[in-house]
């Protein structure tokens, strides 16, 4: 029997564990799944003969090293800073293993050794980063080995509310941690690549620098620009296009309203506001408008922000309850960003019947014989309930597919890596699609921003 | 003979020096000037037999050192974080020491040993902080004096062009250090206390949040807001006040044009530009815009900051070039807010024969015998050419006089300090009035922010 090692068993863990479960008779595998409260995964491993759940507290040393070394594999779904931690001990005790995040430096560090072991650490291979990767790469490869040069890449992801269950004026909820929702885009100025110069958004700008997309069967939706677009260039072999953009996807007047929020700087997160447990919803929006002792909080607030009277973005506000003087913030020395997310929870956390969906879309443009053209690639990936979304669907099931590939030797190539080489990619994505996450390639006419060559 | 060490002979020492030199007879003082470059210290004591100027580089200790053993008193004007090395020194020796600068925490921590060596530490005794302190806390004590209390305390300053040199659209030039004017206002938000209800304004609204104010043979100014009003609420015993605003001058007018650099980002001084070298003023603008292949930088300009066809604000763009496409950055690898100050920099600098102005408002809202009164105190310096300049004048002479006024046992009370007792403010801004640094102050009808009593 081989073991599997899962340390976390958060939101994103119900698809993972299924899927391997589901394989556990046919591959002879044993799921370990680790967390310091073993409840959420009791309840994802049931009483399955092929599985347990044991209490790991990741600092403790001496439980998380007992549990690696009984693995063969570790698959960590902790919080990212988390993850160094159990890289340390795979590398210690000669174990592959595999997460959803990003590459810290820390991680991209133990490179050498991690070769030198022949081991294989499989990182960013959840949706995003993840099968944002993989589906570019496959397509930037298909038109690589044609003889097409990219000359255009172009990449959205959304984590958003099904159609269905998509009840508020925003048309959002929220699908994963709040708090990124909230503070999203801060930090510094987006930049990207158009048409071969480098364009930067002050955060402030950010949600009015949008631009639409139609998907297929879902409608617009909406773009703004993630804070560095040109992450990827080398790594996916792109340092002679000539634009690069990449993005996060809402549905269309979201981002219009949000920024109401941006300019009075209500999603700061820098400061703490001394008497906030005792504010009301309507005391915290007044902080952030000028004194008057008649004018009403509503009056201000249109004023400061040029809303016209029968402007519908209004009702968003209104749908909030952020003018009520009865709801009170009940948070201590809270940051804004941190009463602006209390008061958001309050009307945007998924119902446990509420479906969610995972939206990709990815532009390529290229120059072929001596013609541009373009191809436009879409992914709908639909949540079945609170559980099993489709966030811990596309997080969870590429990293269970990519563990038990290394595990059976599919993954050979060692190293701290990420998801874009084709001996990688190319089985998962097959069978991603057999779980119905599939992207749909359409060619367009290829516009680029110069479409008449100027 | 008393001698006298100043250390750095920048811009600020013109007058610091010139008053010594001139009391030098007098009061028997012997004035060395310390600094790294000893031209400009030079070229300030002339041939003057009671001074000389030496090479001084305050991270040389030995030099450093021998120096401050010499003098009896030593000023520095050197930039503030370096001020921490020459306090040491004087604690060593045993010698008091004077800066115009903010009080750093390092500088704060010695109050205990420079106390118990019966020294006197005077900080921000400039023009702001300093004159600021010393006229508020006059009428402040004056009030608590007649049985009054104090419900209100605004206070803004301005280093500014004078009338007779204001040649530009802006009305503004650089008097004081450019960087600090073009990155003014970030950090964080401002803060401040309006009729007893906490106020925050974000970075990217402070230059619109703007409040008028006349004074008397000048006509109007606005202020926006300081990052932190608050700072000296306790200092002055102010804990009760309803209302507290501090904040920085301008001619009308700036603030909403100088938005436009904010909104872009072009203020933004946490990233650098990849090819700022080979950018013209042009491209500079066009890198916060969106691509186009046909429209103008122009257009796009007023498209994105909604600046009508017939606004006056937009001649005030023109007059700085930022169109231009043959004025070169030539900076390499700058930051946003690096290059914007250079483009100011070709309009903004001070002739030679250009007078700068510093403006110092103060108003007192005060309950006295159960009724509500304000007292508005105004003060305008007039600086006379390009070294003899009001922001000279006005940091350099309290200097000059509290340093005077150490060395002849009249300010005694020992310690790390700012001048906001009596028996230091007093005597100073008798002595200032006499070279016109002198307030008006004028009953006026109190309003406040609720004027009926709401």
């Amino acid at each position: 029997m081989r073991n599997i090692l899962v340390i976390g068993s958060g939101k994103s863990s119900s698809y993972l564990v299924k899927y391997l479960l589901e394989k556990s008779e046919t591959e002879d595998l044993f799921i370990t799944i680790g967390d310091i409260d073993t409840k959420n995964a009791q309840k994802l491993i049931s009483n399955h003969s092929r599985a347990k759940a044991i209490p790991l507290d990741v600092f403790d040393n001496v439980s998380r090293q007992n549990a690696i070394q009984e693995a063969d594999i570790i698959v960590s779904m902790l919080p990212a800073r988390f993850h160094i931690e159990v890289a340390k001990d795979c590398l210690a005790f000669g174990k592959s293993m595999v997460t959803a995040s990003y590459v810290s430096p820390e991680m991209e560090a133990l490179d050498n050794d991690v070769k030198s072991k022949g081991l294989v650490f499989m990182n960013e291979i959840g949706v995003d980063p993840g099968i944002d990767h993989m589906s570019a790469m496959k397509v930037i490869d298909d038109i690589r080995r044609k003889g097409g040069k990219i000359i255009l890449f172009e990449s959205f992801t959304g984590g958003l509310i099904a159609p269905e269950s998509d009840d508020n004026l925003w048309h959002y909820k929220f699908t994963w941690n709040p708090r990124n929702v909230v503070v999203a885009g801060q930090g510094g100025a987006a930049k990207f690549l158009q048409e071969g110069t480098y364009k930067y958004i002050p955060y402030h700008r950010l949600f009015r620098r949008t631009e639409f997309l139609d998907v297929d069967g879902f409608g617009r939706f909406e773009v703004y620009a993630n804070r560095d677009s040109l992450k990827y260039q080398k790594t996916y072999g792109l340092e002679n296009v000539k634009t690069m953009y990449r993005g996060t996807m809402r549905r269309v007047g979201f981002s219009r309203a949000w920024q109401a929020f941006v300019m009075l700087g209500m999603t700061d997160d820098s400061y703490t506001i001394d008497d906030s447990e005792n504010m009301s919803y309507r005391d915290f929006v007044n902080a952030f408008l000028p004194y008057s002792p008649t004018d009403s909080v509503e009056l201000k607030f249109r004023y400061q922000l040029k809303i016209d009277q029968d402007d519908m973005v209004w009702d968003k506000f209104e749908e909030l309850d952020i003018f009520s003087a009865k709801k009170m913030v009940g948070l201590k020395k809270a940051t804004p960003a941190q009463i602006l997310q209390k008061i958001l929870m309050d009307k945007w956390t998924l119902d446990p019947t509420d479906k969610d969906m995972i939206v990709m879309y990815h532009k390529f443009g290229y120059e072929l014989d001596g013609q541009k053209h373009q191809i436009d690639a879409t992914m709908v990936s639909l949540g079945e309930d609170e559980t099993y979304t489709a966030m811990a669907k596309t997080v969870g099931l590429p990293v269970a597919i990519a563990t038990l590939a290394i595990l059976n030797g599919k993954i050979t190539v060692p190293g701290v890596q990420i998801p874009i080489n084709s001996e990688v990619y190319e089985p998962i994505l097959a069978e991603l699609e057999t779980f119905g996450i599939k992207f749909t390639e359409k060619k367009v006419p290829y516009l680029g921003y110069n479409p008449l060559n100027l």
